[in-house]
């Protein structure tokens, strides 16, 4: 069977599950806790925060496989499959016998692979006859995605949006407000977390762990609201797996067998999607596989992290999670430009990191804009910053390769489109980006506050 | 056999050649003529402005196919099939019995159809030992199209960008960079027309009409460069008749026969290649569709226009076409937010407009924009200004449908995205988007001054 340039599978073809990788693994993550007992949250406890059916996945680490709802397939039809695509014009570039292979993710008005798990969470929520939900959103694509989602199912939509965001990416506001959501910049004067944060730190730019503080307030405090979120969660994880089922079945049709698995990881929602049915896999003792998450050096939490629990959020009003962590106050350097600047990362893939089955690599920003430029100059699809740090690694092994003489097959996941992304590709060409990375003290000094447990 | 919810052809189902729609009319649209002598152009003449194999597909009224050559359907399986998707969502929003079915091109990081010319264009220069190419922009999708092509195929590429959007669309100027391409303000002091424009009108904002005469001018004077241009032209519109051949191919696999066609027109790249084969069968009398073109109101050639030779530019350097026209100095109001605002139009479809073989209608921005975000509030993509025209007139068409019951179907052209149009989408959320259009006033003394043939 002749392998197609891109591959896409038909609407039969397509997943009609969501893969639960939490079930094969025989250590399950650590569970979040309660901040003021630090016993393990309850679904009761959990239900004021998320919508009830949430809840019940973000808990669940048995359950293998979870149909997908036919009103969510509707929605996924409207912009999935997402195409496998052949690096062809990449592998000539670099003059590679590796074959390297991309899950384009980036065929939607958000922009990014965030849209999967959005309407997931928005449809349970309309289920469940809620109003509306909150959220934060920092370079906007999962605030984007939610709007979308919310605007489908009618559901009031409140965003807020960490201020630096809000300023820099007026486009990015805009599209959200096309689709009927409200956005307030991060830190505001709406919730009580965020005046405390403004008299602690006036004129702050504010961060993602202070926008989820106000997002979580405004959803416990407003009756028929809940709190969503876009990555870290198990629940996330569970969604994203569409990615990677989908790439499996693609895969196993034409029957290649990737080498090495490379994605980014912020909070670990793209990644822990695209592996999930290959790292099952590997833990089931079936296949194996090289993984290897990809993280900016300016905020390198798992290779530079710390296993231990901590807060999700800067107002120390989320749960207690078990993850690599930097310190829910870290925040990346201001020349940091794209996402993937969340302090911590999802608990499943700390878990399975802690447990050896993958790899983890951190990579300087000029160097991933290099990455990005010379793809998107071969490949024609202008890439975002964050899907370019696999781009970068994803080129650094076929490089690898070419000095073997291996021919390894190589998947990465292209998560997201750079159209939102200018403002940093024109410092990239005005020579005006840098690489700050933290030293170890500054590191040593924000472990030193986190929470004993 | 069940129809998919979106068609994407396989990669051996995809056309393997243009269609050449001129073949199958027994009326030809008119020639260009030498604007100093009146005569026709030879393809001597041609030479020196535009490479020879497009010469020779601009004067070819007789081979109805063209063999797509490979190395650009390699170029188009980087970002082809298009998929041809139904509008469930919108259909259910209208509650219209009519079938609504759009062809999508704006799947690729130009973000439109443009591509499918540009990677043609670049292509033959390449082909013939060219060193780089010439071109205006004015919205800025043409040139983006153009640099990934010819970074693609190793060409320079020189733009001459209307400065006005130079000004307010930097991302825009900021992605031809990643492309590789260099970008200049049009009127510039780089050229003598430039400077002449310059001089007369000190502080214009620029026109595409302008642009163009600085392009043709650095081409003509810069051994082994050559101009290209993304519409009006017989050779921009067999390059895009892969839209509407797709198109075909994907309908007829699944027995569905459009009652009406729409597109958006500027100089009619996108419609002319949307049309082209149900456009074919109409004039060869094997079937019949109604077809229609949505201009702006704010620059309505077909509409308001008269059918005469015309300039194609505004410096007067370039071969006269006949064409629907509203006169070379022609420009849109500043109110006017999107593309779509050349004085002409093509004149294969001038000239099939005039023989009544389709309809044109006018539309004001403030409707489009409605219509944009109506869109995509359920469809999920966020559309271009240009192609929201169409998708106004087709929603016109579904609610006609659901008042006299008919279950008509409707194919429209969504040209691509509106990523780097927000600053419009802005506008219209602020109320501060007007509908200006000229008065017939206005229109006349343009008209008065075509040059008299």
């Amino acid at each position: 069977m002749e392998i197609p340039y891109k591959i896409y599978l038909s609407e039969s073809e397509m997943p009609r599950y969501w893969y639960n990788l939490r079930a094969d693994m025989q250590k399950k993550p650590a569970p979040l806790l309660n901040p003021a007992t630090h016993q393990p949250m309850t679904a009761a406890e959990l239900s004021g925060v998320f919508c009830d059916e949430l809840v019940r996945q973000e808990l669940d680490n048995d359950t293998r496989e979870y149909p997908i709802p036919e009103e969510i397939l509707s929605f996924y039809r409207m912009y999935r499959p997402s195409p496998l695509v052949r690096a062809y014009c990449l592998e000539e570039k670099l003059k590679t016998p590796a074959k390297i292979y991309y899950k384009f993710e980036g065929n939607n008005t958000s922009g990014s692979h965030k849209l999967n798990s959005a309407v997931a969470q928005a449809y349970y929520a309309k289920q469940q006859g809620l109003k509306g939900v909150t959220t934060e959103t920092g370079a906007g694509q999962w605030g984007t995605a939610l709007s979308m989602a919310c605007s489908y199912f009618g559901l009031d939509c409140k965003v807020y949006m960490v201020k630096v965001s809000y300023e820099q990416k007026p486009f990015r506001r805009e599209v959200m407000k096309v689709y009927g959501a409200s956005v307030t910049p991060s830190p505001s004067d709406t919730t009580a977390v965020g005046r405390k944060i403004l008299q602690e730190h006036p004129g702050t730019g504010g961060s993602l762990g202070c926008a989820i503080s106000e997002a979580v307030e405004v959803a416990v405090s407003n009756p028929g609201y809940r709190y969503v979120l876009g990555s870290v969660l198990n629940q996330v994880l569970l969604h994203q797996s569409v990615i990677g089922v989908e790439a499996k079945i693609a895969m196993d049709k034409y029957g290649i067998k990737p080498d090495i698995i490379i994605g980014c990881a912020g909070g670990g929602s793209n990644l822990g999607g695209l592996i999930a049915p290959f790292m099952g896999e590997k833990l089931r003792g079936e296949a194996d596989y090289r993984i290897v998450a990809v993280e900016p050096a300016s905020c390198p939490s798992l290779t530079r992290g710390v296993y231990a629990y901590d807060f999700c959020d800067t107002g120390m009003v989320c749960p207690l999670a078990k993850m690599y962590t930097l310190g829910s106050d870290f925040i990346p350097a201001p020349n940091h430009a794209g996402g993937l600047r969340y302090h911590g990362m999802s608990p499943v893939l700390s878990e399975l990191y802690d447990q050896g089955m993958m790899e983890a690599v951190s990579v300087p920003q000029t160097a991933v804009f290099e990455a990005a430029e010379a793809f998107a100059r071969v490949e024609g699809i202008l890439p975002a910053p964050e899907s370019s740090h696999a781009i970068k690694v994803a080129m650094d092994e076929a490089i690898r390769c070419r000095e073997t003489g291996e021919a390894k097959t190589i998947l990465f996941g292209l998560t997201g489109t750079g159209y939102f992304d200018l403002v940093a590709y024109e410092k990239f060409h005005n020579g005006q980006m840098d690489d700050y990375i933290p030293t170890d003290e500054e590191l040593a000094r924000y472990a030193a506050k986190l929470p004993k447990i």
